[in-house]
């Protein structure tokens, strides 16, 4: 049976795992769930995903939620290429980086791209403030380990790349709305601010069936 | 040369590590810092641990930080027993447990059990009993997941148990406090509200050297 992967646009918890599946070359069902619809609050949903969450993954009967536990089940399942390091040093670095990405700067996501994206940020100046500074000294630290490095855990992309990416890119796409304007948020152009995060940042862009995995709604 | 792993009395994050060592029978030098006196923000410390938080592990001259890091380094490195699953099913619900605990209750453990052990809980009212009701649905949702289960996943104790075990404690021990006691957490007695994970705590108290894992200012 094919994989099944539940998503919706714009996640990038969902963006994750759909990277996951392309770096893998594995075939995927791709079962686009509407937001605006409450697709992913419906009883048959909810029974797949108690919390009424994307993503969700299935494969036959096995059923994961979760954006990181897919990921590692992925990489346990289809383990070529190894996404969660090729020795127990880069097992530990790789998830450093993907806990640290949760710890700071997907709760960081909170305060300020939720704000932004539903046009609340003139109510919430402080928050975005405070929010913004830690984005921008978790990029800085980001940018740092990427001199010298074309990818953030040894010679190839890892789970630490492709867990990382899609926050990245949605603290971006916030940065970039009318809304963000009146702050400054010090992220763009990233080239100027994160010369290394923006060439890496490319080289993901330039993988192969990259396009594939872009949200629809925000082209 | 020895695993030497920094900690503090009662971090939970560093309680996760020890117990992952303990589990594992390996053999560590205990580096406590005490907090009071400023000692995980030395220059030297900040060497090992930029970001000036517990746990930090060095095994030789590797060294890492953030506790699901570090568990993951010492499962790769050091595999028996096997921490995070004997199949790929199970390593991804150990992972849905792990990134499930960081996501909810770590998170409401700011809003709970923050103000309560630093005496500021009637400043925060509301968003105590905001966080309790998080704290609680969790809560609920592993008592239920135990039912018949003595570990979380599999038939052994796996990283999931490990890693949910001390944020619980956390939670129990800021239910015990005075400062508390004019909130309705609902948390304690635990073997009255959620019986299935009182077993599960005993059970892991059970293990041989828990003791030895316990945080000593919390005797």
């Amino acid at each position: 049976m094919a994989i099944e992967l539940y998503w919706g646009s714009g996640s990038p918890f969902a963006w994750r795992v759909m990277l996951t599946l392309e770096v893998k070359g594995l075939a995927y069902q791709s079962k686009l769930l509407e937001f605006s619809k409450g697709e992913h609050k419906t009883r048959a949903y909810l029974q797949l995903n108690p919390r009424g969450k994307v993503p969700t993954l299935k494969d036959g009967d096995y059923v994961v939620n979760e954006s990181l536990a897919i990921m590692s089940y992925l990489d346990r399942k289809y383990p070529e290429p190894p996404l969660f390091g090729k020795t127990p040093e880069e097992t530990g670095l790789i998830w450093r980086f993907l806990t640290e990405c949760e710890a700071y700067l997907v709760s960081a996501s909170d305060k300020v791209v939720r704000p932004i994206f539903f046009g609340k940020g003139l109510d919430k100046v402080d928050e975005i403030q405070l929010g913004a500074q830690t984005v921008r000294q978790e990029f800085t630290q980001l940018n740092e380990r990427l001199a010298g490095h074309h990818w953030l855990v040894g010679e190839s992309i890892t789970a630490a790349d492709i867990g990382v990416f899609p926050i990245i890119q949605l603290f971006l796409r916030a940065a970039s709305k009318d809304a963000a304007q009146p702050f400054d948020l010090g992220l763009l152009p990233l080239a100027q601010h994160y010369p290394n995060l923006a060439r890496w940042t490319a080289r993901i862009e330039a993988l192969p069936n990259y396009q594939r995995t872009y949200p629809p709604h925000w082209r």
